[in-house]
């Protein structure tokens, strides 16, 4: 038989990049094998994962929220509020009954869009967040916000003229979804010297390079708070960028899975794109993901989240639900996850005392943490970096000189690329280069999360690493 | 702004048709919310879904493996191991603190392969089942088996020329999925008066089609046990196909999710396909999906399952890893509950009994249904059905009258859908019409579930309406 090769499959898979998870994280857990043997001869005793936001990982160990594990548990095995009850507050036992008597088993699928109870405490949510109705039925559960972002996007794909506005630096999601399902990506670029501010500008010089290209702009993708810049939109700002999608017929994919980590609350605050939309009055179709991995929860391996559809025909609502049911449905470990995001136990409650405490002291730490490390950052030669008023992550410009730059290029690499592995090998500092989320010709950047609870060590490492560089490399 | 049509969307999307979760299935879910209310009018007190292997599911009420369920929840939340020791087995708690020391939080991402001790876990089972080695790094764990399909799919349609070999009938992921990565489906049928078997010639027949039309033939699809069909695949014939994938070069994708779904295991038992490769030392690149939401467990909910790879290049095994990173990683209440389904508890664990108590019970209460629903669905006029030796269905054929037929192109429905839709509405019994497989021109079929716990009042519900049926219009 002829043997199966690369080049017979799928192209557009091939196309696909997604650094998150790319070499770096990939030599990182070569080395995490490797400080298991006792002769490992590595320059350190620990990996630091800083490449993703995933704030319960080994090392990190942000701890999960009581009230979510214990109802979590109780779904599991519903006999332990017979055989433990003690263990439990009693609006934990509550809610586990509550959801047990709507559910039955989570080991049986759910409806495909997710489960109608727990859509409407999600529209109930939405509803007092903005204070303009949400509908049940234009809500869809997911597996994570990712599984729900690639739905939508191969939906508005319908061939490869179709283009979609991506902000440039971006979550790499968007590119490789792009890729996967063959469309254009159409970047438009934030401005790193504004606190990676949106402009206007920017995306309407896209779309003429689109019109001059002939790319059929379909969708204007806007990460809110920005991942990787951790920026935050002003409303005004939200309303230009509703108005423009009207202008040009846009759908307007608003990626909303930060809007509860917000460092600066005062100046910069969280608004949805529902509500500007709703307050618009706005035919903008819209679509907003939300997540239980990010926010103080971080429960990225159960895979929950949702995303609710304003303004869509009920003739694609039913096309969106029919791809949803190829899946089956989500997880329900998430689904109840998603139910404990949107219901957190309220003053009075037996289990809200712990469910406060727990939230602000992370809440307070990654506020502390970013502020801390962009402030150090900042201060090393050759640094800049936006003290980030949202998300989780810092994403620090690095000025490097042709004499990195030339050794970079006698290895392969990209010098941001050559940079973040030279930061792995000697510190065991894990991070992504920028060049996975799109930066402006010849700026150099990496992302590094702001989960790391040793601040002072490792904030210390980067430094001592950095000033190592620079005395190498010069600035 | 222009108003978002369906027509502008993916074209591939809507040519996707997925019976199980369509047309039958919404309108169960309908008749379910209107037997809510007092006065519904409904010639009936409930809605039987047996639309879909869910076990768990309100009504049918598959209970649980308590040993599964205890690991989830120490899982959820490890606290319960010093507050409530009591309540769980010690090889249960020990499995539950092994699991923890590996994985750390279930609320982190794990590896985009899914953890590597339960891979670990899984390559022992299949080398225990199989007696042929097997490499953690070439499995895969997945959200179910669905998500791993449509990723293996989506990666071998490399043009809308690449074909894939699916049986008829067949389980409509398939279908569903090929068409949308816009690939072609290339059918062949099975044998319904051979118990289903699967019949070289018939595949042969669909290549010389294939060629015929310009198709490039690139995947088999076998599904053993079979779904609809419950038949189990001779070692003869699975030589013979492995065979045939060496001379047409073929990929095998292997779902073999029933493996563990075997009703008269003496004279239909179930051989991998691994095992067959293996042993014949074929050089033939194959896929074997394996699932939690099938076997006794039935844990549909959780999102769960694995794919290993045999005879696969490391740049393609790169590929796939690529590909399962962009969505970060399988549910992680889906991984643990791999685990717990390829190391149960061994004879002297102290859940042992339970577990040997619960999965017997299960095992034979599924066998004896599928025998007692078989033989009185073939009692009646016009019904013939296979006596089903292995999965969770049945698939009789009806035979339907001109006039029959007639009412249904009246009704603007398929015939066979026409004869569900009037069962749904007379007892409230959902099934799905054969269409949604696919079947021989003028040969009609529904599949169903054999879940239902009250087999004599559900078997009885099902003759009652085919009688009346038969009365009204004919056989």
């Amino acid at each position: 038989m002829r043997s199966l090769t690369v080049d017979s499959l799928n192209p557009s898979l091939l196309k696909v990049e997604y650094a998150v998870r790319g070499e770096l994280a990939i030599k990182a857990e070569e080395y995490r094998n490797r400080l298991k043997e006792a002769d490992h001869g590595l320059p350190f005793d620990r990996v630091i994962s800083s490449n993703i936001g995933n704030p319960q990982q080994v090392g990190l160990d942000q701890p999960p929220i009581t009230f979510t594990r214990q109802v979590a548990a109780l779904m599991e095995y519903p006999e332990l509020a017979k055989l433990a009850p003690d263990v439990f507050a009693k609006d934990v036992l509550a809610r586990a009954a509550e959801l047990k008597a709507e559910i039955g088993s989570i080991g049986a699928y759910s409806h495909s869009q997710g489960v109608p109870f727990i859509r409407q405490n999600v529209a109930k949510f939405i509803q007092e967040r903005d204070g303009f109705p949400a509908d049940p039925n234009h809500i869809f559960l997911t597996a994570g916000a990712s599984s729900g972002v690639a739905l939508l996007i191969s939906m508005l794909i319908s061939d490869p003229k179709a283009g979609i506005l991506i902000p440039i630096p971006q979550y790499p999601l968007y590119t490789a979804t792009i890729a996967q399902y063959d469309g254009t990506p159409l970047p438009y670029f934030l401005d790193g010297s504004a606190e990676w501010s949106t402009s206007l500008h920017e995306i309407k010089s896209a779309l003429e390079i689109a019109e001059r290209d002939g790319i059929n702009p379909r969708a204007l993708v806007v990460i809110n708070p920005g991942n990787p810049t951790g920026a935050l939109l002003s409303e005004e700002t939200q309303e230009e960028l509703v108005r423009l999608c009207e202008e040009h017929s846009l759908v307007l994919l608003a990626d909303e899975v930060y809007q509860d980590n917000l460092h600066k609350r005062s100046t910069h605050p969280f608004t949805s794109f529902k509500k500007i939309v709703s307050r618009l009055q706005s035919p903008v179709p819209l679509v907003s993901f939300h997540s239980i991995s990010k926010g103080v929860m971080g429960e990225c391996g159960r895979r929950g989240g949702y995303f609710e559809c304003t303004n869509f025909s009920p003739d694609i609502m039913a096309l969106i639900y029919k791809m949803a049911s190829v899946g089956l449905c989500p997880p329900l470990q998430g689904q109840i996850c998603v139910d404990t995001l949107v219901r957190p136990p309220k003053e009075g409650d037996e289990s809200y005392p712990l469910w406060k405490k727990e939230t602000d002291t992370i809440h307070e730490a990654l506020a502390s943490r970013t502020k801390v490390m962009a402030g150090r950052l900042n201060d090393l030669p050759g640094i800049s970096c936006v003290d980030s008023p949202g998300a989780l992550y810092l994403y620090p410009q690095i000025s490097l000189s042709d004499k990195a730059i030339e050794a970079a290029s006698k290895a392969g690499k990209q010098p941001d690329t050559f940079y973040a592995l030279a930061l792995l090998d000697e510190t065991g500092i894990c991070v992504v280069p920028g060049s996975g989320f799109g930066q402006r010709e010849g700026h150099w950047h990496y992302r590094l999360t702001c989960l790391c609870p040793g601040v002072d060590e490792y904030v210390g490492k980067l430094e001592k690493f950095h000033k190592s560089w620079v005395e190498k490399y010069g600035q």
